[in-house]
């Protein structure tokens, strides 16, 4: 038994392919297990060049993702680059504002804050993650590397350098944190057995940027997602920590409102002027930046399994990429990178590789599943119902029960955002609330009994009812 | 007029990726059509060497593919090594047997013979096809070459040789034919906006040859595809024309009756005495045929679309790969030849192509994706209800109605081997049917009543009520 638990220590070469905000925290999680660990990344060095390429520039950071960084005990070090977002701050057509609070508002959120999400710079965050994993004995980065093929039988990745010369790799594990068109996951592809699937959404998104105004302050209110809900598009807004918004429109590519009518700027112009008229004056050169910023599609993929038997293991959006609309990507990724390192803690001997990876597979694949499903429905719920009064109630009920049965009635949103329970059962009670709330919201008195302990109590008992008689 | 007229004859060099029997075929089309065309194919030549490696060894031949063949010619070349299947004989685990015919009593079939299927050896059929191709000007087979790449933009095919070289092609138009795990589709899948699926079935196959008898005759009977029904496994035999049968199990991996309990040949052998007693006696050689073949995963694909520009196309399993359980892989593959020849036919400039290929993928995608899910029921419909009375007399019923209200009622099973109605009709037309014969089936009295004049009456109106309620 002593030598089990001394092998259970043992130092492993671990190979990271993917030098993204995942496979930087996983180099680090791994090096902090005690494992040389060499990253390749195809792209070149996140504190040299300029970053960019059609991805979002900002992202939303919430409680799974905060937990990863705590594990890795990074958390404060992160908040520091964190702006936090407390709402979504609805636009109408009619410029008239409703702001919808995320968290429940007695709730203590992290870090000291009320319950909320946090907006974090991806090219900043990345930096951050590098840094600290490479601050570690024992990790190494390698930029400007490209993922060739992987020899699963022999354990040796194969790599191109920077100057185009093969390089290969031995590893012990294998990690594919290379996001949506992994090289890794592809070579699995190929094995016996591996399902796959890429789909797009058929629609796509275009960013443009709100510089401050002259004194460097935002230029509208900071701790709020902005929303411009227009039914099949929207326009949303997310404040950076240097003072300015990422707006991004996401429309369907075809059809009258379509992208595909707004090549020409002076089309998008009057489409804004049209659409979103109170956004217009805080960004002058909208036509400039529409005729330079490409339109990004979006994809979603799907794989089982995400590990290829004891030594490759796929993390983040090689094994789970989905669209933007719950600000989950990033932080179901990290909530890979939390989860398998819990498995990693309770394996005892280095010979369970198999089976630690089997039951990561086992716990993530249902969760990936749900988390693509939870996203596609927020976009319909931002674009088309976040403007309907009715859906404004369900919210301000849903909230009254939180606040009524702590425990008992936990917000579809906060338990995506706010917990760590697995995301197929989020979307699971998600199913059961809206069946109970569309028969509250179908009683005719509601819009003036909504507040009354009588509704509350009766929807906890169509609830329980619909618990039990499952 | 008259130069776009002429340029619509103009020959093009046409790459075929695959020489199996969809790319031969095509090549043969191609050529007729006035084009130059070469055909690289990644195996050797199937005329030198034995080409297997886990595929199917015989087929089943119906209309949609025999219209294709009709088109380019070589249908009565192929008649003379196909052999007619009328229907489907099931083997009860007692012994007791029952036939089902396949095609309606009356109906006339093609070549004179009765309304059937025609099994057909694929390495034959694979040989002839490549012969009438190769033997047509203009035509060139390149095997043993691999696709390593495809430059779109410049329409360049990268292929490896046999010796290991890097050859470049230039193509005018590349059709991808190169099966379910296809080279040129999975350039494709990494263009903007191309989905792509692939998923495995959950249960896989093994097959053994079942040797004439001393006189070189047929074991069992000759006209007919065998089938073992067990529920959640199967047993399938299909005669070929050399004497032999190839004998199929399907069987889920996993389970008390799942393949991996079947590793030893001796439990095999229990399985086969438990199981399929009455063919025992005629594999005599069960055992070492069990230790040698291998066991083949059932996979199938989906990709949208199936074209990339006005260059690229793909056709057969490298667009639609589908399990095998309704006969129709090669068939479906073969429509898409005879379809896309048709449109090619309406075409009158070259500078056409573009529209073509949409038209192809959206005449073809809704088929391809109909006869997936058409194929995946008809495994359950093989292995469990074929030994059901009640599915038995379900079918009776049916030819009954299609005898007495000709093109009013055309069973599902008809409209899909018998008849070119595109997949997703028949598959809609069979569900209908189903919700009818629901209906019929559970009248009390159905097993004296069901071949009366007034349960056939009473089936149609019930058809016609919903059609029109519809």
């Amino acid at each position: 038994m002593t030598d089990v638990s001394m092998n259970a220590k043992k130092s492993e070469h671990m190979v990271v392919v993917g030098a993204g905000l995942v496979g930087s925290l996983w180099a680090l999680m791994l090096a902090q297990r005690g494992h040389r660990v060499d990253v390749y990344e195809r792209r070149p060095d996140p504190r040299t060049g300029s970053v960019k390429g059609g991805r979002s520039i900002n992202l939303a950071l919430s409680d799974r993702g905060w937990r990863a960084l705590e594990k890795a005990g990074i958390a404060q070090k992160v908040r520091q680059i964190a702006l936090p977002i407390e709402g979504r701050l609805m636009h109408a057509q009619d410029g008239a504002l409703t702001f919808q609070r995320y968290g429940l508002p007695e709730a203590t959120g992290l870090h000291g804050d009320p319950q909320c999400i946090y907006s974090v710079s991806r090219a900043n965050l990345n930096r951050l993650l590098v840094e600290a994993a490479e601050a570690h004995a024992g990790v190494e980065f390698h930029f400007g590397h490209k993922c060739a093929d992987v020899d699963l039988s022999k354990n040796v990745l194969e790599l191109e350098s920077p100057e185009g010369s093969s390089v290969l790799v031995q590893y012990d594990r294998l990690f594919g944190t290379d996001g949506a068109f992994s090289a890794v996951r592809n070579r699995l592809t190929r094995t016996d057995r591996f399902d796959f699937e890429q789909r797009y959404l058929e629609h796509g998104y275009k960013e443009v940027a709100m510089q401050p105004d002259a004194l460097g302050a935002f230029k509208m209110q900071k701790d709020a997602l902005h929303i411009w809900p227009r039914g099949e598009f929207m326009l949303m807004a997310l404040p950076n920590p240097d003072g300015t918004f990422t707006c991004t429109l996401f429309a369907p590519y075809a059809g009258a409102n379509g992208l595909d009518q707004l090549v020409d700027p002076a089309d998008a112009l009057v489409y804004f002027e049209k659409n979103f008229p109170d956004i217009l004056p805080l960004i002058p050169d909208l036509t400039a930046q529409w005729a330079t910023n490409p339109v990004s599609s979006l994809v979603m993929t799907r794989c089982y399994p995400w590990h290829h038997g004891d030594n490759v293991c796929l993390m983040g959006d090689a094994a789970h990429a989905i669209v933007p609309f719950y600000g989950q990507g990033m932080n179901s990724g990290m909530e890979d990178c939390s989860i398998l390192s819990e498995l990693l803690d309770k394996m005892n001997s280095p010979q369970d590789w198999d089976q630690t990876l089997s039951a990561y597979t086992a716990a993530r694949k249902p969760a990936g599943d749900a988390i693509l499903e939870l996203a596609l429905r927020n976009y319909i719920e931002m674009r088309d119902k976040t403007g309907d009064p009715q859906f404004l109630l369900q919210k301000r009920i849903e909230a009254k029960l939180a606040k009524t049965f702590p425990g008992r009635w936990l917000p579809l949103y906060s338990q995506v955002t706010f917990s760590h329970t697995p995301y197929q059962e989020a979307l699971a009670a998600g199913v059961l609330h809206d069946r109970v709330m569309a028969e509250i919201l179908a009683k005719p008195d509601i819009e003036e009994t909504w507040d009354s302990d009588a509704v509350a109590e009766s929807a906890m008992n169509a609830l329980e009812h619909i618990q039990k008689s499952a």
